[in-house]
């Protein structure tokens, strides 16, 4: 596993590269179910180029990825769930403040997850019996501490409309943040910058995260409380497990 | 002019410095008027410091600054605006994300103002007759673009109650950015990151921007369209000059 762990970090910084030098370039936009839901031809080259990687070094493997319906099942053999652009918005306008992502699965089991924040070169890797490191450096687990001295990640749509009742929790919080992306929004509750992460999100926004998370006290919720399904766009919250009992207080069903 | 424009750039940088020792130490955190309203030691030491250095070189001007009731009337004379960290709750919370800012004015006329976001050690500084640059780099001028390809920062309070219609006017845009600082999110301004900026900010969280932008093409308007008065909390937008009419569609008074 620590091969292949190894190959992941190298993989996601290849890809970081792959996009950069893609951005020297003119991209092309496309606009996919609403008008903030952009690809790019930078995302689209950016998963073949990873997929292409992965099956050359491991051709019995398979892939679930965001682009072009690329859909194993999580729960059957091995699997990489792939983002190769998380936060493509912030791509096109920013030219800032995006990730990539990898996640690996044995048979639904979540073994190790990679995200890579591009511009900041800042890579947060991490599995099963695999350190958690943000460039090297040990990532500390979670430190519990009072909710008044806390801030939440969030999307705009959510805290808009207080579903759930984020709106409410934020209310007893320091207050929201809103950057756009899960990769880099998730990170920044494994290093604390934020306590907690509330999106609307599919399976390859949250896979490498839930996996780094567990070995930090992290988790991935469903709204209702299940394990998300690896399957439909959710709205989920990532957060401390010890603060779980804690949030309920102020969320609603 | 240009003298003091340098001695202005070493200082703030100078300042970042002495705000990364101070946080390697213990940082006594107060509540000013609210919860989320927070100051700490190091934001007063820092203004001493930077107070100390203004006046030992220049020990005829005079000061306008965020802490300690420092309020010298921005039309007499040659007035230093300081903010020693601006975003000090994401200071406190994030140890990043947040920026000293220093303006200086004479009689009332903006002659030069410096951002500097002390993590991403990113300085941008500029003024009258005085190039805009990012880190040495020149920063260009603000080019106009569809608001459907943009993002907006705003304060999470006024994008909630959709505030002099700030909300209705991000729902024609790629969406809403929050980043818990004025400072970080004007510059982002600057660097065609965001579009414009809506906050209710203070004189030495826009005197800076307003100077540099004024360079770029940027103005700061109070939402009744007025300038901003430079001696109270003001809701305030941060935009390019030639988007003010387009802006004014979707916004209401």
């Amino acid at each position: 596993m620590e091969d292949k762990f190894l190959f992941a970090q190298q993989l996601i910084r290849e890809a970081g590269q792959f996009i950069k030098k893609k951005m020297t370039e003119q991209v092309a936009i496309t606009i996919k179910s609403q008008n903030d839901d952009l690809v790019t031809n930078v995302d689209q080259e950016t998963q073949e180029f990873m997929i292409a990687k992965i099956l050359q070094q491991y051709p019995e493997d398979h892939i679930l990825a965001e682009e072009d319906e690329v859909r194993h099942p999580i729960n059957d053999g091995n699997v990489w769930v792939i983002d190769p652009i998380d936060g493509t918005v912030n791509f096109v306008v920013q030219k800032n403040q995006f990730a990539v992502m990898v996640a690996y699965f044995e048979d639904g089991v979540g073994q190790f997850g990679c995200i890579y924040d591009v511009m900041n070169d800042l890579l947060l890797s991490g599995g099963v019996n695999l350190k958690v490191t943000l460039n090297q450096q040990e990532v500390a687990p979670y430190q519990s501490k009072p909710l008044d001295r806390a801030l939440i990640g969030c999307n705009s749509g959510l805290f808009l409309t207080n579903e759930f009742g984020v709106t409410h929790l934020i209310s007893h919080t320091l207050g929201v943040r809103v950057y756009g992306g899960a990769g880099i929004s998730m990170l920044k509750v494994m290093t604390q910058e934020l306590m907690a992460y509330f999106s609307h999100i599919q399976p390859w926004d949250y896979a490498a995260a839930m996996i780094i998370g567990k070995q930090l006290g992290y988790l991935v919720r469903t709204f209702d409380g299940q394990e998300p399904d690896f399957k439909t766009r959710q709205k989920v919250m990532f957060l401390p497990e010890c603060e779980l009992k804690h949030f309920e207080n102020y969320l609603s069903e």
